[in-house]
Parts: structure tokens; C-alpha cells; sequence
């Protein structure tokens, strides 16, 4: 994952263009069976329309007087504002300085920003640079175009027995930044080939996302949304999952999904793990959970988006995104769909607790303290009762969730689990 | 509804007789529309029977040796029980002094007392003034009268478009005393006065009862019962509403009603405000809410009835009430009216998130810190799925409900919040 | 009870065998109706089968050198590991050594051991005695039999015009020790013969069960699940009753049910009284709440099993169960059965709050703070809406189950209690 997201990372990406379409490609490659789809701008989505496509070859500002060329897109393409217009002017640095950005609160960092649905032109700069600009007259050149092209976006569908899908999602109109943006894509990718390599005959259906940020989600909602309500029972939205510093949960609109059991069942143990109400929404979420849509999707984040001081700014690199935090993510969402497809609603195979000793499963001699080892095995089977879900469980039982797992595994063998219900 | 309160204050108000006709009378004429009910001594009311109409033209005790008189009716009406029978006897101190009430812990004040139900009579004195009595044979007199007459209580119903109602009740069988009783009467008439005046052709309809306490209504519902359990979806009983506090809710019989959801909204961002359970109601709440009967009423206070120093005494008097008193409840009553008034269940028009930015209600470029500004915006928007009522919304996003109410206004005016519910 | 209990105690029991008979026996004697059931071993019982009977005659270990003798079963019979195998070996204290279980945390204590479900031999000693052996050979010597024989249980039936039960278990499987297990069945058999004296015609049927632990409970559910599960509304499994140091209470599986109302509300007022959530089970209830079983079941103790220094110890004695604490779990589990027989949701016989001075059960003359008095009264009342169980009543109004039965027999009289469900 890390490789793939270092790769990814000089691409010039925004809401359409050529970025976008260098990182499908790219991510087309790594994994398989990714379908990318086209939609032509100006179509209408709920209540919104496609923008624009915008090509960008190149961007900065020149001092005239030294020939010093400063905030070039090359070095770095955070330096143009998403979405620019074209220009190539003159003016002074007064007139200019109102169009470039810094983060004034983080000096050194050059800030991310867009102007997608207004024309507009700018630079981002660092504040220590801005403040050391030469005075004097500026050439400020913008080589973009803004035509009528399309939107790309992605998915996949790898379909199992029932046509239950869990649903994972993440964006790519991102530049040059690690956690957010790259640290979803590449977790989504290495989930795709998690399930293609080591689960053959997948019980679940899973369905993978990727789509510019806000546009795409809708875009994707406004093509699919009956056949999502059908068919999603637990989704995430995967944002920010590259950190090693924390684990955080954004629940769905109205909570107590499926998906919103599995991260704090996911969660147990962990430290450092938060839970966040749908009124701290960040991404994605805030249309797969819109009123009326309401699909199972929790977001997924370890650091949470703009609550870490990287969020946003060209520091946001790797000395953010780490190889342990990807894996962080890839246990937490790869524990979960094992839970899936190990069946999410275990029911015991006996009625009253089962012998558990004759089967190895139980001290055979009696002496108080003797049942303490066992504990964890005896409370998971007290609450599989075809009614719990395994994350319900997890939650009920404070058991890790990869605990519950392994004593339902153990179980199983041992025939005390009966057959799931068969029509998820 | 402060000089109303005041011209009110003098009249010497019980259960039933002149003090209360002449109530009604005052308030008819500052209001419109009030319909004012007799009902007869004796008539059965649930388990009660309305007692005997009381007239009370003088009281007073008269040291027979220096001729000096105390507890006189003419000069405070409190210092005569109230209900009392007719008397006309000498007694020596000794005698009088169990017939004398006081409040012992609040020895400069008068206390209010009453035997409604059970023939007696007494005075009531400050401890210090009783303590300082000669002693020696008094002239106890009472020149009252129990006689079969009639018990007044008065409502107005304004209609509007839905049968549904919200319902408003105070009392006014107080003697002299501004918080309880009069704020609520008061501020009763003045949301009278604010619907004719600013709601025209009104949502919702309101009906608006005034009645004696306990008995009256007791008799109001046993007259109106199966109307009061079709039609009421929110009320309040409005006692000690003049003092500038604190804020009181106590909850419905069983609590989660839209009266309780709205006081609990209405009270974001007040400071010194309460809730209190079922469990300690003090006025017709009892009633409205009693097993069977279960209005969905909760209590509104300023200082809860019992809680403050002055409650039940001659101190309660304008020092207590307030024109700021006054006026913070009669705004927190007339924003829930305007939350009923402007859609109880709001639900966006559109799919997904609308694209605020192109109505002018978001940023249009996007920084990091860039939608602080609009998050009360989103959030109501998040809610607003026509299952959730405004008071809920509020409550959910913990804004304060005249924020929710504006954000609702502009959303609505861009056309974003679908028409409402029109069976409500 | 106390000297029920003190009888029962030298008497070896176990699962099965001739200490069960002699048990069964003596209660049988003490009470009435009990029906001693017997099932041969080897039957299969859900996913057990019944272990053989064991007879123990004699067992110890002799010191060859000496001719000192230790771990003498007629001593104390908690020195030979429960369902040993005979055996009649001489053997060096070295290899004696490891089938000698000691508490060594708890070092002058012999304790409870058992291999019931494994064919196995050993004694238990004190650590300290264990330390002090000689060395040197030993004869090992447990006259015991395993044959297949019959496990006993027994229980009773009283109907009451209900066909809807009450139901009590408890176990008569352990050897001398007092308060697990003997204080359980006494106190059941003083609950069956209470309600045989002081309820001559119950409102509801009560069902009392004496099992071996686990095995017991199991044969019982196998032969009567339908019924029970049909008729069994309320439950409590007892153990460890007999200590007067705290009251236990473990919730049922799910929670909620009348026995967890019951006994929250009759442990309110009580100091040291705890609620457990199912997690934290020890005995039957395991069996009587497993999933598909799911009786309405509560375990109460005073002491939790395991919780307490003395548990399955030599120490478990009559320092520990005493007549004070017996006598507080009787009083608990007899005020349950009073509620229940008292009518479970009481209804307000009037609408409206009903006019309790003409009663006497209200003060006539109303000055501030005259109802303080009453104001359990009038709760009780406000809850008595016939939803509410008496449970539910004293839990919300936080009353103690006593004074809410009080006020409810007081208001029942003045005839202000509706006559109660009859289908219950």
C-alpha cells in the first residue's frame, strides 16, 4: 500500500482532468476488475451539475525585476488553486498578494485550496514565503483550460452468494497529499485484492467506490441509488487511513448501523480510538448518509480529518502516512469482513450451555478460578443466539472483535455453531 | 403584562366568588375571544364535587382591651384562610393562637393557606407579628359566606387550519400573589394577543384555558375529555412564569411528548435552566397528565413553584416578577409557537446535499476552516428528513432553536425544505 | 432455615448418590408437596448424558512409617475430590503429591474440588497440612463405586388461579459447606411453606425446583421447556442466600424482565446491594437463560458466588450463613411474592387525580410544604396506569417496594385501585 500511495502522490489530481485519469489507470493496474465510467459535464445530479474538465500543464509567478519564479506548479501542485482559470498578466505584488493563500497559523506549510463551482484564479504559498516575496511587478501565468469534457470515476462488484453488499468508498481528487487523500484508494485497492485473493466464494457481495469527492459520491448515488438500498447492508467511507496516531469512527446519520456496530466492535482494545456523532461528518459520508439516502455507512478515519495539523497542507506527506498505519487499517476492515464472512449472526447448534469438556473446550476438574480462562468462550456462545450480530456480540461482551471470531471459529469446528441464516 | 399583573395583584381571588369573575373580566378585556363557564356547586366532577361558591367581605381579630386589630382582610388579603367559615366569637389568645398560621422559617412573611375541602377557619399572621400579639380576650370576625352558587373558569379556542392544537393553561384562584399566580395569567393572555396579532391565519389551532387549580381543571377535562385527547399534540401549564431566574421544565407523565421536546430545545443556551421529572410536578400538570387522561403537557416555570423563598407567601410580590421575567418566558413559549408555525417536520427538497455555495449560503472557496462557518447550516439540513421534529433537530444538534429556526427560514426561502406535512 | 441448613450440613452430597436421597429426604419432611424425580444415567440431556452414581463409603491417605492418617473423608468431606475413583495404592508422597489440591492464596483452607465429568481420584488438604507431611510412602485409599445408577431431583407445584408461574431453583449437589450451597434450598423450602401458610388462595402458581447444579437444571428444562416456557413470568435462581454481607443481583440474558424489575426495585434502600449484568453469571441461570431457552430468570445472593474469600472452602460455614442473613433474603423474595400476589399493575380506579382528603389520605388545610408528606402517596398513584408494573412503580418513583406495596394496599381499600387484570 505505502508503495502504490508513493507512486500516486506527484499526480496532479482534481475533480476531473487528466490526474484522475493517470490514477484510475494506475489503480486499475494494481488490482483487478476496476470499471471506469464517464459522465460528461454539465449533467445534471440531484442538485448539482458535472463541472468542467480542467487541464493544468503549468503555473507560477515570475518577479520581473530578478527573474525569480515563485509557487510553481512543477515543484509542487498544491502552489495553483484547484480549478484556476487561465491568465497570464502582469501586476504588481499588491494586487496579486490578495490571490495567494497561506496558512498564517502554519508558516511553513503551503495550504490546499480549490474554487471548484466559481471561476476563479490563485496560488497557494507558504506564509514565511509569501512574507519574503520581493516587491515589484509579477507575470502571474496559469497555462489551465476549463471545457466541456467529463468526470471519471470507478467501481467494482465482486458478487458473492447473497446479493448483500458491503460497500467501501474513497475519493481521488486529491493532489499531492498522503493521508488525505491516498492512504483511502490504496487501502480500498489492497481490501479488493484481499477479498479476490483470499476469499474465493465470498458469502457477501463487496462493492468499491472510488470518485471525486462530493460530485462523484453524488454522481454515484444519483445512477445507483435503488440498487444500493437493496443492496448495501454495511459500508465505509475510507478517509485518512494512513496515520499510525489514532483510530476514529464517524457514525452513520441515525447510528446503530451494521456498520457502526462493526467499528466499535473493530475498536475494542485499541487505544487511542474515538467515536464521532454524524454532526462531525467530514467526507463522503455526508451524502451516502443524506436524509432520504440513509445508506448502513459509518466513515473510517485513523487521524480525523482536519483534526490533525498535516490536514490539508503539503505537509501532509509521509512522514504522516506510514506503512503500520495502512496496516492499522487494513486489520480493522479486513477483521470486519472476516466477521462477514465467517456469519454474521451465529446461533447456538444446542439448547443449554454444551458439554463444552467433553470436546476439550472446558477444565474437566473444578476448583474456583478454574472457569476464569474459559470466560471469554462461554459469553460469546451465551450470546449467539441468532439475534446478535457478531459485532453486537463483540460490543456486548467488551471481547476484542478478533477474539469473538477466533472462540466462534473454535466453536464452530466443534459443531456447537449451527448453520447460518442462509438468506444473508 | 406587567401593569396587567399589577392591576390584577389587589383582588382578592379563591376557588370560587367575586375575586375571580373580576379576574376574568380584566383579562377578557385585554384579550379577545375569552369565554368564561359557570358550573354549579355540587356538581361531580371525576371524584371531586365542586365546592360551595366563598364570600369574603371582612376579617379581621380585635384586641378587646386596647382596640387594636390585626390580620385585616381589607389591608392584605393572605391574612384570612382561605375558604374560611363566618365567625363572630371572643376568645382569649390562648384559644385564637392554634387558628393563627405562620411561616416559622420566613418570620417577616405571611403565608398562604387554604381548607378548601374541610369547613374550618383561621388567619394568618407573619411568626414576628404573632409573636408581638397582647395578650388578653380578641374579637375574631370573619364576615364570610359558603352558599350554593357556581365555580367560574374561562378558555378561548383559535382556529386554524389543522384541528391539531397546542394548548395553553394557567389558574386564577390566587389571592395576592405575583409569581404564582399572576405571571401565568398574564402571560396566558399575552400569547393570546400574540397569535390574533402576529399569526393571522394560523397552522395550528390553540385553545388557552384558565380555571381555578385542581378543580378547575379536573372540570375542564371531564367536560372536554375526548376533544383535549383528539386534538392537543403539545401543551404547557404555565405557573410562576415572572421571575427572571431561572427556567423550569418539569416533563410529562411519561415524558419524550412534543411539549417536553420543545422546552428542552427552547432552553439550549439559556443558563440556570432545569428539568425535572414527573415526579416532582406541582400545579394542573397533575391533571392534564394523570393516568388516562395523559395530554402531552408539560409544566413550564421560571423558579420552580416551591423552590423559591417567596413562593406561597406575602413576599411574592413585584420584587419576584419582572418585566424581564416576563418577557423571557413569553419568548420562550412564542418561539416554540413559531417552530409549530413555520413546519414541525421539515425535510429537504432535494437529494444528497443541496449546492448551497451557488445560493449564496456557502463558501465558494474551499480552505481548510472554510465551512466552521456554515456547520449550523449543514447540520439542520442533515436532520431535516421530515421524521425529525424542529425541537428534535435542536435537540439533536444541540443549537439553539431560534437558530435552527432562522437557518430553517433561509433554507426554505432557497427553496431547499419541501413543502410540510399538511395533515399536521 | 438456619438450623435446616445446619442439619443438612455434614451430609456428603454430590450429583448424585446417597447424600442427594438423604437431602431430598429431609426438605421433603420440613415442607410439602416436594416430588423426588429420578433419571438413570446415561439418558442424554440436551448435549449431556447423566453421569453414573457415585458412592463414597471412606477415603484418606496413611502415612506407612506412622500409621498417621490425613485428608480423612470422614473427617471432613470435602477432603476427597469429588466423584474420585476407588483406588487402594501404596505410593511415595512424591507422586502422591500432585493429586492433592490445596488453595494455596488461601492457605488454611481445604478446598472444593470435583472431576465429575472425567474419570479421575484426589484429595484436597489445606496448604498448610499439605506442606506438613511427612515424607515418605502412603497408602492412598478412596472406597468409592461409579455404577450406573439414577440422579435424583425434585420439585413442587402450588397453582394458583393463574396458570402463570413463579419459579424458584436452587441445587443439592455440594458437600459441608453452608452458604453455597445449603442456604439456597433452605430458603426456598421456607418461601414454598410461606406461601403454602400465609397465601392459601395465590393469584399466581409457583413452581420450586432442587437440582444438582448445570446437569440438574439441564434434565429439568429437557422434560418441561414447553411448559416453562409457556407458564414461568418471573424467576430467581438461589444461591449463596445465606451471608448478611451485601445483596446480588445478576441480570438476566437480555435484561428487562420481571425478575430483573423485581429485584432492582427490592433492592432499593438496601445498603450494599449490586446488579450484575449476565456476564458475571455463576450458576443455573446460566442453563435457565441460555439462547432458545431464555426464561425469565434472575440469579439472587447476598455474597456473589466467587466474590467472597470463603467460597468452595472448608471455610464456608456457619460463621458465614447466619440467621440474620437468611432471614434478609427471605424478606426480599417474600415481598416479590407479596407484590405479585397484590395486584402486578395496579390502575387508578378514577380519572384525574382522585380527591384523597375526603379520605384521610391527604391534609385538609393546604399551607407550603403540606404535601411533602404524601408525596409517595401521590407517586405511586401517578404510576398506577395498569402499564406499570409494581416493579416498574417503585423503580421509577425510587420508593422502596415495601412502601409502595403499603401505599397500594392503603389506596386498594379506599377503593381507589381498579380491580387488577384478571388474565394474569
Amino acid at each position: 500500500m505505502l508503495s502504490w500511495a508513493q507512486s500516486l502522490y506527484p499526480i496532479p489530481r482534481s475533480l476531473t482532468g487528466d490526474g484522475v485519469r493517470e490514477t484510475l489507470g494506475f489503480l486499475s493496474e494494481v488490482t483487478k476488475g476496476l470499471r471506469i465510467h464517464s459522465v460528461r459535464s454539465g449533467s445534471a445530479v440531484f442538485d448539482w451539475a458535472i463541472p468542467q474538465e480542467w487541464k493544468i500543464r503549468d503555473a507560477y509567478i515570475e518577479h520581473l525585476d530578478s527573474g525569480q519564479r515563485f509557487a510553481e506548479f512543477s515543484k509542487l501542485n498544491l502552489h495553483v488553486v484547484g480549478y484556476s482559470e487561465p491568465i497570464d498578466l502582469v501586476m504588481p505584488l499588491e494586487q496579486l498578494s490578495p490571490r495567494i493563500y497561506t496558512q498564517p497559523d502554519q508558516p511553513n506549510w503551503v495550504p490546499y485550496v480549490t474554487s471548484y463551482y466559481k471561476r476563479s484564479w490563485g496560488f497557494c504559498m507558504s506564509e514565511k514565503e509569501k512574507a519574503s516575496l520581493p516587491s515589484g511587478d509579477y507575470r502571474v501565468f496559469i497555462d489551465s483550460e476549463l471545457f466541456d469534457g467529463e468526470m471519471l470515476y470507478a467501481d467494482a462488484l465482486i458478487r458473492g452468494k447473497s446479493p448483500k453488499e458491503l460497500f467501501f468508498s474513497s475519493y481521488i481528487c486529491h493532489p499531492s497529499m498522503a493521508n488525505n487523500e491516498l492512504s483511502g484508494p490504496v487501502l480500498l485497492a489492497a481490501l479488493m485484492n484481499f477479498i479476490r485473493n483470499e476469499i474465493p466464494e465470498p458469502r457477501f457481495s463487496y462493492r468499491f467506490v472510488l470518485v471525486p469527492e462530493t460530485i462523484g459520491s453524488l454522481t454515484y448515488l444519483s445512477k445507483h441509488l435503488d440498487d444500493l438500498k437493496a443492496g448495501v447492508v454495511c459500508g465505509f467511507n475510507l478517509t485518512c487511513v494512513g496515520d499510525n496516531r489514532s483510530y476514529t469512527h464517524v457514525e452513520s446519520r441515525l447510528g446503530g448501523t451494521l456498520a457502526d456496530q462493526a467499528l466499535e466492535a473493530a475498536f475494542l482494545g485499541l487505544s487511542n480510538a474515538s467515536k464521532y456523532s454524524f454532526l462531525n461528518r467530514d467526507s463522503d459520508e455526508r451524502q451516502y448518509c443524506a436524509p432520504g439516502i440513509d445508506l448502513p455507512v459509518a466513515a473510517f478515519n485513523r487521524s480525523k480529518p482536519g483534526k490533525y495539523p498535516e490536514y490539508h497542507t503539503s505537509a501532509d506527506n509521509f512522514d504522516v502516512v506510514t506503512a503500520e498505519g495502512l496496516q492499522g487499517s487494513f486489520d480493522v476492515m479486513s477483521t470486519i469482513i472476516r466477521a462477514f464472512e465467517g456469519g454474521l449472526y451465529p446461533k447456538a447448534a444446542v439448547l443449554g450451555e454444551p458439554q463444552l469438556g467433553k470436546r476439550g473446550l472446558y477444565p474437566t476438574t473444578s476448583q474456583k478460578g478454574s472457569y476464569d480462562a474459559i470466560q471469554a468462550r462461554v459469553n460469546v456462545l451465551a450470546y449467539a443466539d441468532g439475534n446478535h450480530s457478531v459485532f453486537e456480540i463483540s460490543n456486548r461482551t467488551q471481547l476484542e472483535l478478533a477474539t469473538v471470531l477466533n472462540e466462534l471459529e473454535l466453536l464452530g469446528k466443534a459443531g456447537l455453531i449451527a448453520s447460518h441464516d442462509e438468506t444473508w
